[in-house]
C-alpha cells in the first residue's frame, strides 16, 4: 500500500512491523490453524476470518455479518503475538482488511470477546496487558497534545459545527449530531442548576463550546482549563468573535493547577487523560473550589469493572488514556466526602456519537486525504469504529456523575428540573 | 423512672447501666469538664449540654438551638466511654433527655461531629467502633426477626397504610406519607420498565406492599422473598385479601436461595441487612436469575465513604446492619459485568419520611404505651429522631441503583419515562 505522508506521521504508526516475513508465499495448514485459533479466542464471532488467497480459514456456524481479511503472514502473526496492537497496527497499514459494516464487524468480536471473558473480571482472550502509562503534568501535556493538537482544521472535518468531541445526547431518535450536542450541553447545565452570574469552572474544555454555551444560554462566568495549545487558542478566538470574552475566560492549564471559587464546577471528558493515581488529586481539585451550596458534574468514558485499555487504542490514539470502572471513579469523591446524587450512563449516545463521526469522516475523505496517509486514515477510522463497536457491545460505558459538597442541603429533590417538557422536548 | 413492661424487653436495653454511680451529688468542676469535653468532641455544636443541677455547663457561642440534659454522672461517664451507645441507652433509660426538636438537635450534633471528622474518612470524634457482626443465613434470620418482627400491630400504628417502611418518594413538598410511598413504588416500577405478564423477583418484601402494587397497577407477576415470619405471614393474608394470590407469591427464605428466572429484580431497603462480605452473593442471585434483557434495582441506605456504623443502632435496632457507600455497593454489581445505569440518591426524602413516621408514633404513643414500655418508646424516638437527624446532616444517603445485564442493550436511553409528565405528576 503506498504510504504518502503530507506530514510528519502523527499517530506514530509503525507500519512496517512484519513486512519482513514472506508474504506471498500461499497459506498452509498452520496459516489456518492460526486464525481458528485467533477466532476462537475472539469468541467464535458470526464473521468471517480470511487468509491471503481469498479463502475463509473460519466461517460461523451460523449468520454471517462480515469478513476480516489478513493480507499477509505478519499480520496474522501480529494478531497472535500482540492481539490489540497487532490488529490495530495492520489494519492501520492495510494488511488487514475488514469487509462488512465495520462497527457490526467489530462489535460482534468484542461482544464475543467479552462473554468469553470470566466472571472475575480478568481479561482472558489474549493475556494481560500493560498498565497505561502514567499522567504527570508533563505527561499529560504530552499526551493530550498527541491527540488533541492534530489541527483544529481536521476535526471540524467531521465534529458537529459547535467542535463537541465527547458523548452527544438523543433526547429522540431523530435527533441530528448538532441537535444532540446543543441537548447534552443542556442536559448538563440543567444537571448542575446553573442560575445566572454564578461562577464555573471547567476542567478540560475542548475547543470551549461548553464554556460557551454556559456563558450564553445560562448566563454564568466561566472559568475554562485545557492544555490542549490549538483548542485553547481557537476557543479564545471563539470567545471574543462571540462577544462572551468577558465572561468565558479560557485558561491554558493543568486541572491540578486550579485555583478560586465556584458555584459548579464542570469536566466533561477530560478524566478518561487522568489517571485512576491522580483521581484524588482531581477530588481535592473540585473540594478546595466548589462552594459549600455547589454542584460538581464529572462526564467520562468508563467500565462495568476495571479492565486494561485496549492497548493500540492507548498507544497510537489517547496515550494515557484509561476510562474507570464507577467503583474507582469514587476514589474522586469518598475522600473529600462529596455525596454522590445522580449518576447517569449514556454509553448507547456515545455508540451512536461515534458513529455519526465515522460517517462526517468517511464523507470529508477526499480532504483528510490531502492533510495525512492512507495509514493514518485507516487507523482513525478503525478509532472511530472501533470505539462505536465497543459502545455497542457493552465494553465501554459513559457515566455522568453529580455530586454535592456534604454541607449541601439544597440539593434537588427529583430530578424533574432536567426533564421539564418530558413530553415535548424532543426536538428541543 | 418507672419501668412497666408488658412483653419481655424487645431491644434488650440494659437499662441499668451506671445506676451504682452516686447520682444525687451535686455535680463538680470535673463533671462539667467532661460534658465541655463531650462538647468540643461533638464539634460544639450549637445546642446547650446541662447537668443534673439543671445548670448549663457548655454553652454555644451563638444560636442555641435546644439543650441536652444529663440526669446523672453515670450516663456523662457512659457517653464517655461509649458515645454512641453510651448516649442511646442513656437517652432510653430517660437519665439524658433532649430539649427542643429531637431530630433538629441531634442533626445539628451530626453535623458537627462529621465536619470534624478527618478528609480520610476516619472517625476522630470518639475512637474506633467495632465492626457490625456477619450475616450468615441463621445470624441474618436471627437479626431480621428481632426488628421486624415485633409485630404487626406495632408498625400499623405510625407507618402508611400500605405498611411501606422504607424511604418514600416526595414528587412535591404538598404530598402525604400515602402519597410519596405510592410514588416511590410507582418511581421503582418505572425505573424498571415494568410491562404485563412479566415475572418479577422481589428480594427482601417487607409486608409486600411494593409487590402487590407491582402486580395490581403494572400486571406483572411476582415471587417476593422475606425471611421475617410475621411480614411474610401478614404478606400472604393481604395478597388473598387483595385477590391477586394468583400472581403474587411469598416465600419466607433467605435471598441467598432464590432461584428461577425474572425480568425484574428489585430490592428496596434490604441490603442494610446483607453485610458487605456477601454482596457478591447478593450479585450472583441477580446473575443467574436476571435475563439478559432484564433490569435490576437496588435500594438501599448508603454512606459517602465508609463508616462504621452507629454502634446503638447496630446493637439495638439493626443488629448487623450496614450501609455501604456507593463504592462497596459495587461490590454487587462488577463480577457481573453488570452495567449500571441509573444511580438516584433520596437522601432528604428519607429524612423527611421518619420525622413523619416520629410525628405518627408520638400521636400513637398512648396505644405504644399500652404494648411496651417507657424505655422502648424512648429508644424508638431516638432510632426514627437519629436516622432523620443522619440523613439531614448528610451522614447517611439513599441510593436507588438501577442496573442492567452487560448483554442488554435494549436499555433506556434516556430517563424520561420516569418523569412522563414531569410537569404536572405532582399531586399523582
Amino acid at each position: 500500500m503506498a504510504v504518502r505522508r503530507q506530514r510528519p506521521h502523527p499517530l506514530g504508526l509503525p507500519g512496517t512491523f512484519g513486512s519482513e516475513i514472506d508474504k506471498g508465499g500461499r497459506p498452509g495448514g498452520f496459516d489456518r490453524w492460526l486464525v481458528r485459533r485467533i477466532a476462537a479466542k475472539a469468541g467464535n464471532p458470526d464473521v468471517a476470518f480470511a487468509l491471503w488467497d481469498g479463502e475463509d480459514a473460519y466461517r460461523p456456524s451460523g449468520e454471517c455479518a462480515g469478513r476480516i481479511v489478513f493480507r499477509d503472514r505478519g499480520a496474522l502473526l501480529s494478531v497472535i503475538f500482540g492481539p490489540e496492537v497487532g490488529f490495530g497496527d495492520a489494519f492501520s497499514a492495510g494488511r488487514i482488511e475488514v469487509e462488512g459494516d465495520l462497527v457490526d464487524v467489530l462489535a460482534r468480536c468484542y461482544r464475543c470477546m467479552d462473554s468469553g471473558r470470566s466472571a472475575a473480571g480478568k481479561r482472558s482472550a489474549f493475556g494481560r496487558l500493560p498498565k497505561p502509562r502514567s499522567n504527570t503534568t508533563a505527561g499529560s501535556r504530552r499526551h493530550i497534545q498527541h491527540h488533541y493538537d492534530l489541527g483544529n482544521d481536521f476535526y471540524r472535518l467531521w465534529l458537529d459545527k459547535e467542535m463537541v468531541y465527547t458523548c452527544a445526547y438523543y433526547p429522540t431518535p431523530g435527533a441530528t449530531l448538532e441537535q444532540a450536542q446543543r441537548a447534552k450541553m443542556d442536559h448538563v447545565c440543567r444537571k448542575l442548576m446553573l442560575r445566572p452570574d454564578q461562577q464555573v469552572i471547567e476542567a478540560g474544555c475542548g475547543w470551549g463550546s461548553l464554556a460557551l454555551y454556559m456563558a450564553r444560554e445560562y448566563g454564568v462566568r466561566v472559568r475554562a482549563f485545557n492544555i490542549s495549545r490549538e483548542q485553547i487558542a481557537y476557543a479564545r478566538e471563539r470567545a471574543s468573535r462571540e462577544g462572551v470574552g468577558d465572561r468565558v475566560e479560557f485558561v491554558q492549564d493543568d486541572y491540578r493547577n486550579i485555583e478560586g471559587a465556584c458555584d459548579a464546577f464542570v469536566s466533561v471528558g477530560m478524566l478518561e487523560h487522568v489517571g485512576v493515581r491522580n483521581y484524588e488529586s482531581l477530588g481535592a481539585v473540585i473540594a478546595r473550589t466548589l462552594k459549600p451550596a455547589g454542584l460538581a458534574l464529572v462526564h467520562s468514558v468508563g467500565r462495568n469493572r476495571p479492565t486494561p485499555v485496549n492497548a493500540w487504542l492507548e498507544q497510537r490514539i489517547f496515550p494515557g488514556s484509561y476510562p474507570p470502572s464507577l467503583r474507582e471513579m469514587m476514589a474522586i469523591f469518598e475522600p473529600f466526602n462529596f455525596s454522590i446524587i445522580d449518576v447517569e450512563n449514556l454509553r448507547l449516545h456515545y455508540a451512536r456519537t461515534l458513529r455519526e463521526w465515522l460517517t462526517r469522516f468517511d464523507h470529508a475523505e477526499a480532504t483528510v486525504r490531502s492533510m495525512y496517509d492512507a495509514e493514518f486514515i485507516r487507523a482513525w477510522r478503525l478509532y472511530l469504529a472501533g470505539c462505536s463497536a465497543a459502545f455497542l457491545a457493552n465494553s465501554i460505558q459513559l457515566f455522568q456523575v453529580v455530586c454535592a459538597p456534604s454541607a449541601n442541603n439544597d440539593v434537588p429533590w427529583t430530578r424533574t428540573h432536567v426533564y421539564p417538557r418530558a413530553a415535548e422536548s424532543a426536538d428541543g
